[in-house]
């Protein structure tokens, strides 16, 4: 399946409908079924201590797989999260970016699900895991 | 069991220690293993259309397990969320408040876990569920 | 909104579509969008120490959602879940019941959204707590 | 980190542990912290239609984590399940064996999160997706 929309067309998409998240997220790499997305951290993604906090995770992990989505159907699709489970498992590197790994596991007609690790730029062993499911509505 | 903070100690707590979003909240009843957090929503936490944001969301329901949690326990407790899961089941009333209703389900030696509803303020549908389990290091 | 099936039709039903493992649940109340179910614990749902598996609680709720779901909206769906959440709190006790009390948080046009608190019968703390996704197919 | 356990070793602490379901899986390959586990489908797994039933799925993935634990420290553990989330994104083969991929993301003090797919023999796409924690006593 030939990928609907690529890094640059991904890129332009989330500034036009996302302005006030878009300058977060850097999207790194995209694939059949995968997508790789920076977070650029900055002062307002930081916890006392200078580790990301929690939503701040969540949200990289939600726009990951949403992108992912998009990329394999296009920019058409109001998609919704629908569920989210997030195992946070080590203490983010203070003040370091985070890179998401995401890949898509189903992308049906009703619903997707994808999967995510959550690294500390540089370092080996992940710092968070989630899996995220989306409706995809039916008038697409 | 008694409490070991109020509505006023846990206000104070959540302004000194996590400054950046203690005005995003406002805790509005404590009682015994239960807790109700308003978020007084703002421009900031809106996505397109009006409605709360996905990570706001998840924000909300973290916080208020964490002050559920520390109303048991006193404001000693360096608990960090390990696990959530969170189903979003309605789309948020546009420019409404959100108010969070979290139970305390179990209080160990090591895991606390805690569930939320979530609705739009005036809503009888709740408009998100939550589950998060912390853990509480050993030092306290 | 009425109940489309009370306990009597819950149970014939449960009998002729899941013969295999209705003898395994009581159904013990329905009300709108409420369901208590028994699970009737034999050797076969016991780890050592005689304490019910993780996998008998998993099909427990399961089992739940399900028919709280059908109560509702009658038996001609053909109701899959797509997600389950589930929280193991406290160690079950030795050789008693479990009651499963559920309730629908969510019964929209494609996917329906329930709860559950699992308790060992006669315990006040529950034992377990679940969410639960189920996809409703369109055909109904 | 060398293995603490092998197929061998595994395979004898299943029978002797949990004699009730030992017969029910076959550990093919174990690695750092990695394990794959075959469900060996009989008639009790499954449901009306031929597939493998959902608390079975929660089954397989509750072991293939557990056990790719005990492969890492040894079978002195008692590690007990605290939190499961499964997705089950496609129906089963009928009648044929499923094969879980699981590996360790994180092997703490105190906790340990693995996450699993789920293939029914011979096919290339995931039937389910699981992530499990477990918590493993002091006393080891």
């Amino acid at each position: 399946m030939a990928l609907a929309m690529d890094v640059a067309a991904l890129t332009r998409f989330l500034d036009e409908v996302f302005p006030q998240v878009a300058a977060d997220f850097g999207i790194e790499h995209v694939a059949e079924n995968r997508l790789t997305v920076r977070l650029k951290v900055a002062e307002r993604h930081l916890r006392p201590g200078g580790t990301v906090s929690g939503p701040t995770m969540f949200a990289l992990a939600d726009v990951s797989v949403y992108l992912a989505i998009l990329a394999q159907i296009g920019p058409k699709a109001l998609a919704v999260t629908t569920n989210c489970s997030i195992d946070f498992m080590r203490k983010p590197a203070a003040h370091a970016d985070m890179i998401c790994e995401c890949r898509i596991l189903k992308l049906g007609r009703v619903l997707a699900v994808g999967d995510c690790l959550l690294y500390s730029e540089g370092e080996a062993a992940p710092v968070a895991r989630a899996s995220l499911t989306y409706s995809i509505p039916p008038e697409r």
